[in-house]
């Protein structure tokens, strides 16, 4: 009900603020059998802490997964899975100065309308720290992806205003290696340098989804997946497949053929899903981010108790946040497509 | 599991394909004592339709709602409501033609992929008429939500290629008059001449939402909204707010005041969402719609064999349906709204 | 969450006052392909009735059950099944005398105290009459059952206080044929005559239930049993198979032996449920209703505002209700077990 | 779907083997601003390990309930409260010879056949320390309760075949303070030294509940109390009230009076539930459990490969394990309770 839960059959529920104890995920509804290990969630969590040698230099506490429940021997059991990330101490004193005063364009001003008291330190649970928990469980989701032949890539495809190249007909081999951001380094620093910040949009591309994935009303997959994807720290906007609202329908008609003894569109302008439900062809979506607003330029604001100030958020200044959200993207496409394909009985229970 | 219910305490389920005796929605949750009557419809339903003059043309049958259960003398009991459409005598041979043939840009072919067997006649559960339901439905949450100060109003933002001024600030009795698309009607004639068809955005404002509505990590209240909205048929993109994901950090930021006892955004860039939760100004948000792809002109397909064959869809041509789903869009933001409510116990289950 | 539903995939949602237009229910879930048409529902809502000569004699319309959707050229397509039920033309004014009184023993009060405004006909949304609908859901969950080799039979185990010889391991066609309580049919002619009223006891034995069934923590298959029985008017016990609260631990045991390349108990004292899972043995379970209070005796109220009264609620008097309960628990019963072999993933959600 | 969770708006989410790293519950739903502190949960806790010194002696580490999120400065903030159990460390191979054998009674075979892969440690998932994490849960639910004046106890109603005098009529200090049991010491104690086991009966009380809690159809009062109370672990029976199937109904019927303004039954025979909503008088349940069937008796089982072998479980042995039940009960009712208050939007989000 207050939504720190998502999913229906493989059902992920997050807990934990950026300055508790510990946060993580349980993930239930996971099929038994399944390998897995702590060394599993290395990688998704180094690409969203935005490291590029996540192998090879020492781990920070806060990136190790703990796997409290659900796994024996290295298997998972079918319980429920409980992945917890330990919190590093962090001096409290550092958050003093934000205790009754509201952060502009963060949850600050809203967490405390609604719930009076708050955890003030580092966002509390509206920190953007509660998405670890979120890529954890997505590389549990994406692991039974890959045994059912389901694999997916994001990639930035828009950085600010600038538009990257169509890569949607590309493979997802080529879209992993790409850092399409690249090309605007030099704006990205300037940014950085003003102390102002970009946006953006993400895309994803999944290959792999049988047809008829999704429900014909209220959860079509599109739905769902914008559910999923809005539910991101900034997140403003979702668009499914490639077709427009700009477009005349008689631009935008998929015609289809016969392949492989099946009804198939010959081309792919509505993105994988038709009526809500996959057609079998790749699936696209994309989600914008808005620009990050905790800049290092002062802006107004009040107290608790109404007494205005002008704020500066100090600290790390990340002008260009988006390719740190791509396992994210990916973490919660893969968990509505896993639950997706278990509301249609199509994952097996028992992995073995 | 299969979609067909939406929302948590204010909850609805439709059911019913557009061919058989009867669809119609069961809306529970309702609270007791909520004056409800057959013609409380009329207007949202007419409005669907499309027709000008509601209340003095005879009304066809299909549009009458038939309250079936959960209202008693003429108020709700707060026992389930099932609003009933009966379905008007259709010749089931006019749809002869379509029984073996997938129409491209449907959801016949996934519908078939998925079920195997099906409805075939008018789109079966995947018609649109499936979204009079919701109308009704929604109905029933805007009197709810108008007895707690919570107004809306949608309107047409773009018009196929062509942006509508913003109206985003306008009130909603100004919004609520004007048939913004009327500055293309030339173009929309053309366009129907050649066979042809327009999408666009619809755009939705509310006001009087109370602060802290929404949950803070999946289900936001633009997550939500981003679901039920992304589920009507043809949508493809959803946008929160008035903030894009092109523009820097620095120009979509909203200073906070102290207004009436209270810390408060001084402009409405986030459109009324922050972190997930209303701030109490007024909500924004748009929803997007590719062209109709049912045109006149012919296209490719294949029939359940695999026979290719040519396709042109005849009848009733519609070039530019979006003033239809005005009420569609209108009721699915109440309902999400009202269940948000509901769910922060702030609306009562007696109506005194 | 004002619980007019039950089951997570296969899954019920009634409505309907025994004196409103209409009352049925949406069956959600129903895998596409599966024969369904009217005549199908007759039998259980003529057991539920109490008649004997069910298909000789002409029925009343509210036995019909109408299938205003999900059911195409006689099979299921996947989409919601509404089945309706059409009340009678009842006079309200046989009612008027209990507008603003309590009966005793009944929801009348709570009623009144929950929501404020209620229909007081005939119980209103707490008559007997919504067992119907759930007569009729259960009518579609028995057929897949059958289809899955899973049959279940129930009978009276305890009139009044007289047990019934244990008929437990009788097979399911004896257990059908007998009509128990024809033993003290003296008795309850005199019960009747002194207007009074017994209940008793409804067991019910299923056969076929994979083992594995249910799960381990809060849905154990006997919660979800109970949660279910316990649901049905005036039921005030709820047992789950043939072992006692009083026996020594010595004397419940079930050894565990090889059979048929498993491991499966010798004897079925556990009733068919270990852990909250199925065995594979027969399951067994026991709902206890209470008498009938609605008798002819006078009873002390008092109305609305509060004037005490003596009320004597006439017409047709049941002295010993519990054989028309048989399909209701048998309905139950199997939307329980559908459920959970859906959650398992054990049904195809297609019947080819 | 996995039945991990209970409750809607108050909802538990458990998870954890006995063996594992740890254990917990998931409280999401807590409203914010209620005191809570790490001392709140050991009464409970201790009274479940059955110690009578609970404050004085030194804790096990296993009883200590860490609060890793939702708490701040010692109130709650409306965020998920997971509360966290360390297992001790336990030699794994003392389970070693369990490792490929079933425990007559216990879930072993069942969860073997489910789920193929299973932790054989202790129970795994369906170990009975499962339910120290509804113990922490209940702890929250009773602390709300408590706010809205309502109070609830349980005792111990029947020992093995004895039934205890009924004090269902009690004040709530009276039963808090009765160990029930107690006459039948001497029997028990010759139970034990026979390596035999009694189960028995738990009631539990609640006074303080408003009129009209509970849902007219599925989700009665009695209904969720029966799910909840039939998922204890060894749980075979639930009666709610004090009316029984024996009786008829002449002499089970509560007339109404006018009470403090309000029409109210007389007397208590429906236990505080009509129609499956409360009527402000106390609530009465009743679960019974079977005896454990753990006991050093030896009995016949396979290994996972069909060898026979004769089993006979060694360590404590618990001769009559109720009271330290009764915590657990007290706890499932107070989280239904609780639950069903919010449900009809009696709780505030709020505690100032």
């Amino acid at each position: 009900m207050n939504g720190n839960s998502f999913g229906h059959i493989f059902r992920i529920t997050t807990w934990g603020e950026s300055h508790g104890s510990s946060l993580g995920a349980i993930v239930d509804g996971c099929p038994s059998g399944l390998p897995l290990c702590a060394e599993d969630f290395l990688p998704d969590l180094e690409r969203r802490q935005g490291g590029k040698t996540a192998f090879t230099t020492p781990r920070k506490e806060s990136d190790l997964v703990l796997i409290e429940s659900g796994v024996f021997e290295d298997k998972t059991t079918g319980s429920p899975i409980c992945l917890r990330l330990v919190n590093q101490e962090q001096k409290s004193a550092d958050y003093h100065s934000l205790k009754d005063i509201f952060r502009p364009g963060h949850a600050d001003l809203t967490t405390h309308l609604k719930h009076g008291h708050r955890d003030h330190r580092g966002g509390g649970r509206s920190s953007a720290r509660e998405t670890a928990a979120r890529v954890a469980a997505g590389v549990v989701a994406k692991k039974i992806l890959c045994l059912n032949n389901i694999h997916l890539a994001a990639w930035v495809s828009q950085v600010g205003p600038h538009k990257v190249e169509d890569l949607s007909t590309r493979s997802l081999e080529e879209i992993r290696g790409l850092e399409t951001w690249k090309n605007w380094e030099g704006e990205l620093e300037s940014l950085r340098a003003k102390k102002d910040s970009w946006g953006g949009i993400l895309s994803c591309k999944v290959e792999g989804i049988p047809p008829g994935l999704g429900e014909p009303v209220f959860d079509k997959l599109g739905s769902v997946l914008a559910h999923a994807l809005m539910s991101l720290p900034a997140a403003v906007s979702f668009r499914q497949g490639s077709i427009s609202e700009e477009a005349p329908g008689s631009l935008i008609r998929d015609p289809i053929s016969w392949k492989a003894g099946a009804p198939t569109p010959l081309s792919n302008k509505h993105g994988g899903i038709l009526g809500g439900m996959s057609t079998g062809l790749p699936l696209l979506c994309h989600v914008g981010f808005h620009a990050p607003t905790s800049i290092a330029q002062p802006i107004e604001t009040v107290s608790k108790t109404g007494i205005p100030q002008s704020l500066k958020v100090d600290g790390r200044h990340d002008a260009f946040p988006l390719p740190r959200a791509l396992p994210i993207v990916e973490a919660m496409v893969a968990i509505v497509l896993l639950d997706s394909l278990m509301r249609a009985g199509l994952v097996s229970q028992k992995i073995i």
